[in-house]
């Protein structure tokens, strides 16, 4: 079964607010094994609307609307889509009732407005509302469904969950199962093309790849008639994916950033971490301090913009500094061995580099990144060039950097995309 | 003119990201005086694509696309675009030189299918991207506009407004003028109800609030028939609502951010910042350091987590710990002390407070955050109780620290939101 998803409301239009309704529906139609082929925004205007009623009616089996069911004028959608069904609005007894308690337990007055929200199609199955006025409403007409929601994201959520959900496991011959793997080290490109083979003619399950600076998800995804035979035909895939990208997979599921699995991983290994920065200044602690219980295995972190404070703080060899320059692989060596001995951590990262967008020159240009790591059993630093403008050559220092002390933590090598 | 807005994503119908995309067009469109009337997203789809793209040409004038003109084989907008138009796709060798050079600057390997990204729908006008790989194009077809925009946020933003914007404004019959005025101190509703009587029965020119974590900024628009006229309408509005909002009104213009603000102020002053951060962990540093030339005023930054660290880096007493403990005002006293002295800057910032979500207490509770200011006229510690999750906690208090600086420097009071 097809569906697709109308959101009404001209506040959307104008970009003053964010269709996240949209994708909350999308997520759980797919976990309920829906397509959704469609998204739509539509304003608070009744001929548009009954305009993508109607396109959306021709290419779906079933049509989510989001928004238009509150008291004022210009909220029409209830009524649109009863004149495009050919259906009258009645007074739904239960509703009024609902929506009059509602009011005298707040205390409050009840406009005469509010009671149009009680005027529902005729025949529809009524959704009632536990968290706000409007109720909700299926209609079901020639073949197709139309389902009408609440636009506020907490009253339509939990319509849709209380409601809906029950009502759309009737209709669905099957589940949808996906597991996440995350992949840092290799770009989009180069992974897809190792990939390619399993990629190709994939119908069920399905590979889908997405990017963001540097790292990439890759969505696996099965039908199936219950969730355990959906799992089982993951099992052999996620183990073909595992073994083409190798230890370059650092994490899974959806919220496992690399600087989440990091701190997992110094924290289980009782490891302690201190980072030194000065091109990044400070955005690799704020990556790592954005974990919470990050405490456990964050020792500190130095930002060390000046020359003065790299020799002050991290105790580089004044030396150093004036042969190779502060953008050398010296200093970074330096600057890890410097705070990890003097914070007592057991490993150190030190990042030294030219962000942008000024300061380059032909020898050391904008972008050049040398990113050092010290421990018991490491002393060394490794040479980038990292593309983009300065936000995005300090994030990808910054997750290299993760991705290097995670590689040292677990005992795996250092993937070698460095230039010597 | 009116415009449809199509995102391309297998992604968004998925749930996976959000359509933020629609949401920037929807804004700077408006901002132009255009009208979208329908946004639409589509899947990885030709087909379906296909009949979202006549669909939008039968009911908009013009159609801008996002997403969809990366390298590989499921990217296929482009040349949708083209096959609806009638038109082949060509090689573009300038957009070929610009992605070998990035390639190249990279010194990383570009792979068979980023030649893709150069071909380009014959005859359009082609946006060349500074930010990434992909091109986008401008394709005038039957009396409708095509743009081709690519999906990664900052390479659409980035092309929108370094190419479409200028393309856009000989289609506007008369001019749009915008300023911004950005505020930091006040809440949205607290600065909307004092400038009610200027927003209401607003028409030209307009006053438009755009709310984000505690900065508001305030988008002050006048159409004419020339950017004189426009300017001077805005002159005597802007006066007003820097007259009602007084010193919160911190900056002027869309990249104005407020560590921007305040780097300029302290490089005309000659004065250096330093940062101790206990909660915010190293995103005061971050957002300073985020700003290119920041090193003339920013000195060094401390990322002390544990008690150990705030004793060695910062000089905290032992005593003051045990005593009032860590998250205290007068440890935040002593944070921003010692590293301004110990750094040798003109402004200490000290940040001690609980980001949670655990760590909380009924004395002191999740958001609970003290800054502390030290330099030559000052020695004061602020208490707040922030609302929201941890990055919100977090947030507040970086941004909170970055007004303090600059009132600081500036010589004017601080606003006392505080919670003594």
């Amino acid at each position: 079964m097809n569906f697709e998803i109308i959101a009404v409301g001209t506040e959307l239009l104008l970009g003053q607010i964010v269709n996240t309704n949209a994708v909350y529906l999308s997520q759980r139609l797919s976990e309920l094994g829906f397509n959704v082929y469609f998204q739509t925004v539509v304003g608070d205007n009744p001929d548009r609307l009954k305009e993508a009623l109607r396109i959306a009616s021709e290419r779906a089996d079933a049509v989510i609307t989001t928004g238009g069911l509150g008291p004022t004028n210009d909220d029409l959608t209830k009524e649109t889509v009863a004149e495009f069904c050919g259906l009258e609005c009645v007074l739904c007894e239960e509703s009024l009732e609902r929506i009059k308690k509602r009011f005298n337990k707040q205390g409050s007055y009840m406009s005469e407005n509010n009671i149009k929200q009680a005027y529902m199609p005729e025949g529809s199955i009524i959704l009632q509302n536990n968290h706000g006025t409007a109720s909700g409403a299926v209609v079901e007409h020639n073949d197709k469904i139309f389902i009408v929601l609440p636009g506020p994201p907490s009253e339509m959520k939990a319509m849709f969950e209380e409601s809906v959900m029950p009502y759309l496991k009737t209709k669905t011959d099957g589940v949808i199962h996906s597991v996440t793997l995350r992949e840092f080290g290799i770009g989009e490109s180069q992974a897809e093309e190792k990939l390619k083979e399993l990629m190709e003619n994939q119908s069920n399950p399905t590979i889908a790849p997405y990017a963001k600076t540097g790292e990439v998800t890759f969505r696996l995804t099965a039908k199936a008639e219950n969730v355990e035979k959906a799992k089982e035909m993951l099992v052999p895939l996620e183990k073909k994916v595992r073994e083409i990208l190798g230890d370059t997979i650092y994490g899974y599921g959806d919220n496992g950033s690399l600087q989440k699995t990091l701190c997992e991983i110094l924290t289980e290994k009782g490891m302690k971490l201190a980072t030194a920065e000065s091109c990044t200044g400070g955005l690799l602690a704020k990556k790592i301090t954005e974990i919470s219980g990050s405490s456990v295995c964050f020792e500190c972190g130095a930002v060390t913009y000046s020359n003065e404070q790299k020799i002050r703080l991290l105790g580089v060899k004044e030396e150093t500094l004036k042969k190779y320059g502060a953008v050398s692989k010296q200093t970074a060596l330096e600057m890890c061995e410097g705070i990890a001995k003097s914070a007592n951590a057991d490993i150190g990262i030190g990042i030294t580099g030219i962000a942008g967008p000024g300061g380059g020159t032909d020898e050391k240009p904008v972008g050049l990144v040398y990113i050092g790591i010290y421990g018991e059993k490491v002393h060394k630093a490794f040479r980038f060039v990292f593309s983009g403008d300065r936000d995005m050559v300090r994030e990808r220092s910054a997750m290299t950097a993760l991705d290097m002390a995670r590689r040292y933590a677990l005992g795996i090598d250092f993937v070698d995309n460095s230039q010597k």
